[in-house]
């Protein structure tokens, strides 16, 4: 651990961060700068003022994805603040662009209150195409892209809520796949009702599976529970559970199919695995320790196993999800990222895996498969356009052909 | 002019845009992945929650300007908004690199509320080391950067006002020089009281000239004029023009040995220069057209004419100015750009031009001369360490080294 701290500290200190921002024109003489501004760059501004929409043909805004937050949820760091945050979102950054060619930008803002989090995006927003909320704690995360959402005519999108949970169900679209069980019979049991473990709820019942339950730290949520309830585990609890199953994890885990865990390190005995229906899938990611670990959960009988963990197969990592639905949104000029567009980012990762080629310790690819944005994008844009979504329509296979030539990763 | 239109859009179009953001660090492999974002991204995380400070060591903030504009005054276009403004904002970032390997990028926020833009600047101030003021209009442009200079522990810089006012001052330091006149005896009228005539005021002050009149487009302002005045003016008013002269700009021209105009093109006539003093010094810089035509000016009797045109000698271009300014100020990671920086700047500009050098047509240097970005950035390095502005102390000749290292200009 102690080389890993020495060489990222070094890394950092030598490049004095990972950004940079460059030009994609030449400044050599009086010609390229009457070009590239004045007089000649009053053209496209005119164009823009006659055509609001073709600020897209003439600056970045097409290509360019603000990585904006408060710093209160940074990775396991918790509230650390907008200046300590800074390394995080460079790093997301650097991840949109070299999976997927995406220009992102870290905007770190000095304010936890979710007003002035709404005001300063919108007013911001003429530069960019899209919005990518990042660690920002709940509830305010919710509320903030909840309003940005209604407000603003750009893909928002909140990645530890929803990136998490588009992972998460490719995983567990394979993974059922792997043990025979479709979606509408199984049983799925969460804990942790954080950013993540919302999304991951929302997204299941999407899915199509019926018999959902969700815990906290005080066990099933059910509604009418009489303590530790706020707004969204009221709905929450009014769109799962009906048959208000009551108790602690270790309870409501019998006989479930599929436990996901977005909550903490040993949450998950091997006694609640033994507890679960033959042929139990796990998604344990608690970060960095699992809620089991996963030998321990193959032991207690688990078939497959998903963590956060690069060292452990079936990584649920973000990175497979992110650069390329931003990519496929960006590139048919999306004006939201909606739920149809987060299933088809779904199962566009889970679909890179052939039935022959699955197995329980490879139901989700690795984030260095080269495909995986060029699939995801693809998706996202076709859904898009189908759906009303987009501003322009092209062809889905450009989208594909364009991410894969785009994309920095080399593996596959 | 089609073909500079032309060209202007096709270059806009090709590259979709001027700016990308980059890359610094590869992320090939589990391990670059493992360096650049989790887990090892939180070491320097870490640090700066520790010590905020050390967001300079660990981040692109260091390097990084933000261009701020609300689109209210684009060029000579006007209030063409936020998003018609991006190709500027771009352009100017692309300036900002080029010209001295500053990183920069466009914010440009869809509201004209002062109060609003301040709010907004200062919450995303932690991403940034400095703020570049743009194409805002007057009055507006003055509170936000007299409340932000207060308020935020970064330099801002609202270049349309000292842009100008340090490039124009640089000329007429070497104009005295060239017609053998000094700072302390000289009059200098002014026509135009927006930004960048203000801004020109006030640094004349700052250079000991003693006899200044500023003109509006109801003649010289004074102290005491019961007409068409503004809580600026009034301040001009009691800092300039000690005898209280009164008339139109034609009445109070008379006699003068500096004419600057930021005004509208033929405000000067031929009899209004044959009336100045001998070896009259003339800033025209309306745009495109000047005050008065450089030829015509020089028939009737002046010596020294710079304009804002790159087709005529002198040219008052701000390139000259903010590049290496900004380079200079986070260079020693600066609090602020104050008056002393500025009059530095404006004298590094204008001692690039050796004595022997100089001529008539020869008091400004071009702006793709290399060396100008790194005088300017020295000086104002120097001087910030000089007045306790610097966060950190280096040698201004590395300042030096390094800016030309990093300009991308290649004449001289």
């Amino acid at each position: 651990m102690s080389t890993i701290r020495d060489e990222a500290l070094k890394l950092h200190q030598e490049m004095q961060g990972k950004l940079a921002v460059h030009s994609k024109v030449p400044v050599h003489d009086a010609h390229d700068l009457s070009l590239a501004y004045s007089p000649g760059v009053a053209e496209p501004c005119r164009d823009i003022y006659d055509d609001q929409e073709k600020i897209y043909d003439y600056t970045m805004k097409g290509n360019l994805v603000a990585v904006v937050s408060d710093g209160t949820a940074v990775l396991g760091l918790g509230n650390i603040g907008p200046h300590a945050a800074m390394p995080v979102m460079e790093g997301k950054a650097v991840l949109f662009k070299e999976f997927a060619g995406v220009d992102a930008f870290p905007i770190c803002l000095d304010t936890v209150d979710v007003d002035k989090i709404v005001d300063t995006v919108k007013l911001m927003a003429p530069t960019f195409g899209g919005i990518n909320l990042e660690d920002i704690a709940a509830p305010n995360c919710f509320l903030i892209e909840e309003r940005l959402k209604q407000e603003l005519d750009i893909p928002v999108f909140h990645d530890d809520q929803h990136g998490t949970a588009i992972v998460t169900l490719a995983g567990m679209i394979n993974a059922l796949k792997v043990v025979g069980k479709r979606m509408d019979e199984i049983r799925v049991v969460t804990n942790g009702a954080g950013a993540a473990g919302i999304a991951i709820i929302k997204l299941l019942l999407s899915l199509g599976v019926k018999d959902v339950i969700m815990c906290d730290s005080k066990g099933a949520i059910y509604e009418g529970r009489p303590f530790g309830m706020n707004p969204i585990k009221e709905q929450i609890a009014k769109a799962t559970n009906r048959e208000k199953r009551q108790g602690e994890l270790e309870e409501v885990i019998t006989g479930a199919d599929v436990f996901i865990g977005v909550s903490v390190a040993g949450a998950v005995t091997p006694a609640m695995v033994r507890s679960m229906n033959k042929d139990a899938i796990i998604f344990a990611m608690a970060n960095p320790t699992p809620e089991i670990m996963p030998e321990e959960a193959m032991r207690a009988g688990a078939k497959v196993i998903g963590t956060g963990r690069s060292d452990y197969p079936n990584q649920v990592n973000n990175v497979l999800a992110f650069p390329g639905i931003f990519r496929g949104a960006l590139d048919v000029r999306a004006k939201a990222i909606t739920e149809e567009m987060k299933i088809a980012a779904a199962y566009a990762i889970a679909g890179l895996i052939q039935e022959h080629e699955l197995r329980p310790d490879y139901v989700i690819p690795s984030p260095f498969d080269k495909r995986v944005a060029a699939v995801v994008a693809r998706e996202v844009a076709r859904v898009a356009m189908e759906t009303g979504q987009a501003r322009i329509h092209i062809d889905p296979q450009e989208v594909y052909a364009k991410t894969l030539s785009l994309s920095a990763t080399t593996v596959r």
